[in-house]
């Protein structure tokens, strides 16, 4: 190993939001004694499980519990606590990530209320931050974990809705921000916030009458299976491939009940696996009792009406919209980069090919969840800080974009919600044995990345 | 076959109680060409289905909807509506009650708000009603139909707790009578209405602390089975011995996720399958989600505290008590008949043995649900009203009372939950192959049930 090809001194870095991807960068770039500093919008560390976040970036709502079970939910290096139920909520997982910060010292590297609002690329390289409460930043390398669930998309119906509308990311419960009693209900969409938000509208105490839309329509799978996390001891084998496994899946999947057609739903748009389920085991039963109204595309809108793609209609009072959420980087000049369609070309979901002091943490709907794998990709950007790896050529990286887009995502429609899919176990895997040992090589082969030094301009404390 | 046996006229009816058992009841009556009288207390059919029944004896909470699919609900004769869900709503039920009777012109039969205040055996046989509305009435025939879950059970824990206290017989919604949010709640029980008060005011939005209290325990099968309702293939095979297909219940329920041990609840006091299951779906999710606490049986109560037999104890602000009903007849005097302990001795659940002009209709707790039990029960009492079944005699009644209560609960626990459970498979089969053709052989050559006549004192109209 040659030591001579690495820099003296780590850059400097900066790192926006202190949420899961955030939190997991700063703390892999300190313990590698990297100066860090990680800029939040809010006064609190958790962002989309900071349950009514002041910085507007919670999507969380009052009976949120996580998805996916605690099985697969530690951070690697910070087990759950044994106590916590097997799908914890909200609560827990803040309270989680309040001690991972308390147990590593993190919040010393985090400048709360302390947003970024611009940032600017300088033409020699390295970073300007404008920032809410401390003015004008320079940082050497830029970590961008300001997350994806927390700018609402809405569908392009044709025509006007002239009830109440509001999107999945403002609900919070019954009465919050919209009374929802007696209501008649349109809740548009079949990811995890509409089946959740569809189980909690329907509950016939609230007497309302509640439909579910859907255009893509999706598989549903129990949290439990015979008493069990259903998630508990899945994997995917990142030896095998994929294809392989999705058909053995496929196969399995008519043991599981989670065929939306059982329910009078749409056929999905995708085979089983394909794509990331819906989780939920009370909206089966909710169909099942007649108390959610299943339909498919609404064609188009009229006032209080809403007519479906099935040539039915209806009226309703209240159209909660749970259709996903945009890409969006407030603090960069748009033309410097954006996610058009939701759609952001990176090599590992971390590279800009191109960008060498751009970094990015947390961009990608990961399965089973983004936990252990923005903690794998904080591995890979302390790495990088310290010049122990780094990534291939131009474009090799391209290539490699290309080839994990058809490997993770070949097989589905092109629509922005699985723009950015991918198994974490056979990204963990490919990290672990090839990645990280290749980017070493190459970094003691070819020195480490070219960052220009700006730190000395204004460094980041 | 000899008719001369027969009387000319049928004997006067009164029923009492105008829900599924005194409807049924009334129905085969009438359809035998008897005349019949049902007494209602309320002024509308149902009973218990008929939610916010003024007669006080409905415990429909407003968001029930029936354990048990459709495909076992329906009275044979009269199908459920194709376009009912799998688990119909406590108000589709009561419509398709009201249904019912206007097919078969029911109403014609009932006398609504005429509550029988009580009822008198004359000494020479026959009966003297005393009614709400309409005074003094005679009936040869008395058919109880009053139901067994409408008069509210407690446990008898020693101390005194100085909350509020409810049982799930009053519980409407999470706002009605009790204003149940931000409350420490402890439910008692796990039958059905205590899984469903559970699962409702645990749910975060209401923002209580819900503890589930069970003695006995219960198994708790899903009302889904991959996607499909789980009883709607259910069947005993009646030619075949219970306890060999208790056992194979008992291998199967492995892969049902039904043992309450999986989610922190004490073991049940019996094997599977031997006494009625909780079905419910939700409840394992809330407990594996940390939003109810499982708690075994009450030691006992002091203050707002309640300590638990494993040592624990906790605060509670309410105490809902789902621990079911007794078997009650207001209208008996009690040295002349009652139910001690919910225990009564009925041959075939019809007749008490000594007493030729009294019948029951109803009173059991039949697996998988009441509906088609109290219509097959209906098709004897009228075969009986007419002269076309004559039951066999006392010694040999009580010897089949004793053979059937082995049959069906010689297994389990002598506890007031389990005196009448039966299963309805074995019961239809055995009235229909060997109960029906032996009474009517009996009918045949001993001639019918010697009734007096007391219709001409007053007849009921």
């Amino acid at each position: 190993m040659t030591t001579a090809a690495r820099p003296t001194t780590p850059p400097t870095v900066a790192v926006i939001g202190a949420g899961i991807s955030g939190l997991t960068a700063t703390k892999m770039l300190a313990d590698y004694g990297v100066p860090v500093a990680c800029f939040e919008a809010s006064d609190r560390v958790g962002g989309n499980w900071a349950f009514e976040n002041p910085n507007g970036h919670s999507s969380a709502y009052r009976s949120l519990h996580i998805d996916t079970s605690k099985h697969q939910l530690s951070f690697k290096d910070f087990p759950m606590p044994a106590a916590f139920p097997d799908f914890p909520h909200h609560t827990q997982i803040k309270a989680y990530l309040d001690d991972y910060c308390d147990a590593f010292g993190l919040r010393e590297h985090i400048e709360f209320e302390n947003r970024v609002l611009h940032a600017e690329r300088l033409p020699e390289g390295g970073w300007r931050l404008t920032t809410e409460r401390t003015g004008t930043r320079y940082a050497d390398l830029l970590v961008v974990a300001n997350g994806h669930h927390w700018d609402p998309r809405y569908p392009d119906f044709p025509g006007e809705f002239t009830g109440q509308s509001i999107h999945s990311h403002h609900y919070v419960d019954p009465w919050t921000p919209l009374h929802l009693m007696d209501q008649r209900i349109l809740v548009v969409g079949l990811g995890n916030s509409a089946a959740d938000i569809t189980v909690e509208l329907s509950q016939r105490v609230f007497r309302n009458q509640v439909t579910l839309s859907t255009r893509s329509s999706a598989w549903i799978v129990p949290k439990l299976i015979n008493g069990k996390a259903a998630d508990a001891n899945y994997r995917t084998i990142p030896q095998l491939p994929l294809s392989w496994q999705r058909k053995a899946a496929q196969w399995g999947q008519r043991f599981t009940g989670s065929d939306p057609r059982l329910y009078g739903l749409p056929a999905p748009n995708h085979k089983f696996f394909e794509a990331h389920p819906t989780q939920s085991g009370e909206l089966p039963l909710r169909l099942m009792s007649g108390d959610v109204t299943p339909r498919g595309n609404v064609a188009r809108l009229d006032g209080s009406t809403v007519h479906f793609e099935d040539g039915a209609s209806a009226e309703f009072d209240v159209i909660v919209y749970a259709t996903g959420y945009n890409l969006t980087f407030p603090f960069f000049d748009p033309d410097f980069l954006s996610a058009p369609g939701n759609r952001i070309d990176l090599y590992k979901r971390i590279f800009k090919p191109g960008l060498d002091d751009l970094l990015f943490a947390g961009f990608a709907q990961a399965t089973p969840t983004l936990f252990p794998f923005v903690e794998c990709q904080a591995r890979l950007i302390a790495a990088y800080a310290v010049g122990r790896y780094v990534p291939p050529p131009v474009a090799e990286m391209e290539r490699v974009i290309a080839a994990d887009d058809q490997l993770y995502r070949g097989h589905v429609l092109d629509r922005p919600r699985h723009t950015h899919q991918l198994d974490y176990f056979v990204y963990e895997h490919q990290l672990r044995t090839r990645e990280l040992p290749q980017g070493r090589a190459r970094a003691e082969r070819d020195g480490a990345p070219g960052l220009v030094r700006t730190a000395h301009l204004h460094p980041v404390p």
